[in-house]
């Protein structure tokens, strides 16, 4: 595959959003493992993703200094990668990789930066590793393949929440302006600029 | 169009599920009208939705018998349309109806049933309208048309709060069971049969 043919825009993937994926890497007795991690899209050909410390994903990243990205539309296969390790028939070979047998499309990713970071949050501090790579190989498996991206859905879930604000008592209320909130924190973290402004528009209504 | 060729698939809408729409009808000055509506795909050519009284989609429903179902995919209109009115230069003129120019996708749809109902919940009660209609003609207007369904979200969502569990305080614990549950009810209301047993395993997990 040639350089230029290299661009996240074949498997949907835009400059700026942050996706939920899952991750496919290996150990060093060459056992597949696999994550939802959120991947954003820093340009047409690079990823950043956050790795918790301790996680298989980042040791396995840490020493082939490689893995794949799958872009998975069914749920179920994120549910059962997040509550248990996939049994090896899941996955399948590609050159020196494992991916993900019934994922939409997939692409190869190679380490090209690690910095460790502390982050505060309301659940205490944690060691998080910011990962930079490259885009490799890219494949599609699947016709329709549209990676998850979580804004849209954040914005829908705002406007429900807010065309029942009128109907609440002060306290519902109170609580639907939390959700609000916290959807349009979310927006902000994983969404595109369209995203971005609908819900600006929307919290412009809300203040007045 | 012929009547094997009325398949709600070919806008990427499956029995069982609802999807976020937004309905288009006019007033007896033919005025247009557009609103976000939840539309259940009750079979390949038949949908149903819930209108609350004294709305103008149900007003306008119950004076032309038929409207106009719009697959958008662009949260902003979604946006646009619940906060206020659109001005007509947004609608285009189908037949004896009107249609959102930016959909992604849309079928025209023709009143078979109507029913009225007590809803009571946490806000109190209300009055909704079932109405069913058949579906008659569909377009698509878009190469990737794809109606927003809010469960594969609410499985995501549950998910993240899931691996968050360990990590949070006793009240933040609680805070996000009730989302989970909250996400659950929403599944079962929306999705389809992997979205519910996807979250049927997520559930028995947690309840270990």
């Amino acid at each position: 595959m040639n350089s230029e043919a290299i661009n996240l825009k074949k498997v949907g993937m835009h400059k700026g959003l942050l996706y939920e994926t899952i991750i496919t890497t290996k150990n060093s007795d060459n056992i597949p493992n696999a994550a939802p991690i959120g991947v954003l899209c820093k340009s047409e050909n690079e990823i950043v993703a956050y790795l918790y410390q301790g996680s298989h994903t980042l040791e396995n990243i840490k020493l082939q200094k490689k893995f794949i990205v799958n872009i998975v539309n069914d749920p179920e296969v994120f549910v059962e990668c997040t509550l248990s390790d996939p049994s090896p028939q899941h996955f399948k070979p590609y050159k020196d990789y494992f991916f993900l047998k019934n994922c939409a499309g997939y692409f190869t990713a190679e380490l090209t930066d690690m910095k460790e970071v502390d982050r505060k949050d309301k659940l205490g501090s944690s060691n998080l590793n910011i990962i930079k790579a490259q885009v490799e190989d890219i494949f599609i498996c699947q016709e329709s393949i549209k990676p998850f991206n979580r804004a849209s859905f954040a914005i829908i879930e705002s406007l429900i929440y807010f065309t029942r604000l009128e109907l609440a008592d002060e306290k519902t209320r109170q609580k639907y302006l939390d959700r609000i909130r916290e959807m349009s924190r979310l927006v902000n973290k994983v969404g595109g600029l369209k995203h971005k402004k609908a819900m600006a528009t929307l919290l412009n209504r809300i203040n007045k």
